[in-house]
């Protein structure tokens, strides 16, 4: 199965989806509604409630409660995008202009506020603490992975490990929590269910690590973002973790300078991307994105073969190969 | 009894909650301690663990997670009052810098969404969905308040009933949830929940009025913010509400015109402080958030007469007695 025939299958659930995220965005306060639709409706892939709806079909849940299972994660993570692009200060998202920019860090802020409260308000009526303990956790770790990672701003000694750890957090979290609620919703414990948590946790951070390689590579039209923003941020990711470790004493440290720099030019950043060929880096982030791929399709062994099934990995292999 | 006799009789088991709320800062996100710390240390009153506690006390509840409750309760306030900072953007709170002028906006929304997140997080031991739903709600409700406000910003018409929504958004419904939690973890139900809920609710509002009030009155030095900040804001709080409302038509229109221009001089301020003195404005507000202070009182109704309903009533006293 293939990425296009997953969505396809998932055409009509994604839809419910849908139907409940515009449901839950009225509010008195007219402001929630017309920036929570101007992201929510901004383009977003709806990775997240598919991981939902992927792992309820693997669990037999068909609740009508999925959809909002699935509606509350994409609130977290919308939460999360509103609040990043304030912290980030964007222009663009997803080729948009960034809503920050629009509404400017204030009313932004707090309508990130909004849907995490709301989202957490509206898992109380799944009637499962255990749904309010993943969830709330998620939401925790999500922020606290950003603290960490301005934490190691410029921090040209950030190991593999503290950087998985970061990316964890901010982004793998989430997605394991995706996967880990129908199983909870459905009463599916044991292998099964931490099968379905660590699915959605390796390809959580197997898509943060594709996602920072795309950073150097991307089209600017394609991913609607700049190339070597991270660089320019002094985020210090995957390919610039293998490239120090890798490439030789000189080029280490003019990589380290640049690292540092407090205004990039324009050489700065080819230098780097020159280093990043010449070291083969970006074919080395897609290895180490790779072999967490393999552990998510290990992950649901616990599983028969199943449609369902091969369309979790279709979605796993799709994660590594997406504009690459 | 006097709020001082109150303070006094709940001193240890404020220390206890002390104890819980530095418990909790811990985190290997270094930030986190560092701002939570300074907030948290920096000389906030605890009116709402001690609504917690008054109210664990008229229900006759005395286990461990009371403390617990109480420093979740203080957790969501210092949350919006990090975000509220970065809204506001702020220089001072409680008279010292206030913590965004030290790390930015930047660490102070994502410090503030994780105390949002790990109050809800550590809640989830109480093992209440009751208690999750209070305090989901309650957030949500703070951050829509603050939306709404900001909705009604330099907006000459806001009525009464718009700016006692909107306290009771953003300020009444945390110290009704704390007044509330502590009836739902003791499994005191009916009139006596309702009525620990409408005492917190009243209070709350009552609180806030008198806030806005002090806005107009207090001393630099006194309340550590300064005289007529949110008039300068274009907040329509209480006082200019009454004002509008009492003014002469001459009168309302030069109040109004301060309000809407952009940037206030002295003798604005001077101007509008002078109408305030001649329409006495300022016992007017008193005398309506007065009223509040007599329903909170009228909401313990329920409960027969106690040292713990005489606490409350000396800290509903207190509310509108300080520093006027």
């Amino acid at each position: 199965m293939r990425i296009e025939a997953v969505w396809k299958t998932f055409h009509g659930d994604l839809d419910r989806v849908e139907e409940e995220i515009r449901h839950h965005l009225h509010s008195d306060a007219a402001i929630i509604p017309e920036v929570g639709g101007y992201l929510l409706e901004g383009g977003g892939k709806r990775v997240r409630p598919l991981m939902a709806l992927l792992s309820a079909r693997l669990c037999g849940y068909q609740r009508e409660s999925l959809y909002t299972l699935a509606a509350i994660v994409e609130y977290l993570h919308t939460a999360s995008l509103l609040h990043d692009d304030v912290v980030d200060m964007a222009q663009l998202r997803r080729g948009h202009a960034a809503a920050n920019s629009i509404w400017g860090n204030q009313v932004c802020g707090l309508v990130g506020d909004y849907f995490y409260a709301m989202a957490l308000h509206l898992a109380v009526a799944e009637d499962s603490l255990e749904i309010m303990e993943i969830l709330s956790a998620a939401t925790a770790y999500m922020v606290k992975g950003e603290l960490l990672q301005m934490a190691h701003t410029k921090d040209v000694k950030t190991d593999r490990e503290q950087y998985e750890g970061i990316i964890t957090c901010k982004t793998a979290n989430l997605m394991a929590a995706a996967c880990a609620l129908p199983a909870v919703a459905a009463g599916v414990e044991g292998e099964m269910k931490e099968g379905l948590r660590a699915f959605g946790r390796h390809l959580g951070i197997a898509f943060q690590m594709v996602d920072d390689t795309l950073d150097y590579v991307a089209e600017e039209e394609r991913l609607g973002k700049l190339v070597g923003k991270d660089l320019m941020e002094g985020k210090v990711t995957l390919p610039l973790i293998l490239l120090l470790q890798h490439a030789s004493a000189a080029d280490r440290a003019r990589v380290e300078e640049v690292i540092l720099k407090d205004n990039l030019e324009p050489h700065d950043l080819q230098e780097v991307m020159l280093l990043l060929g010449r070291y083969d880096i970006l074919a080395a982030c897609l290895e180490v994105s790779g072999d967490h791929v393999r552990q998510a399709k290990e992950a649901l062994a616990p599983f028969p073969d199943s449609e369902a099934r091969a369309a979790c990995f279709a979605l796993a292999d799709y994660v590594i190969e997406r504009d690459l």
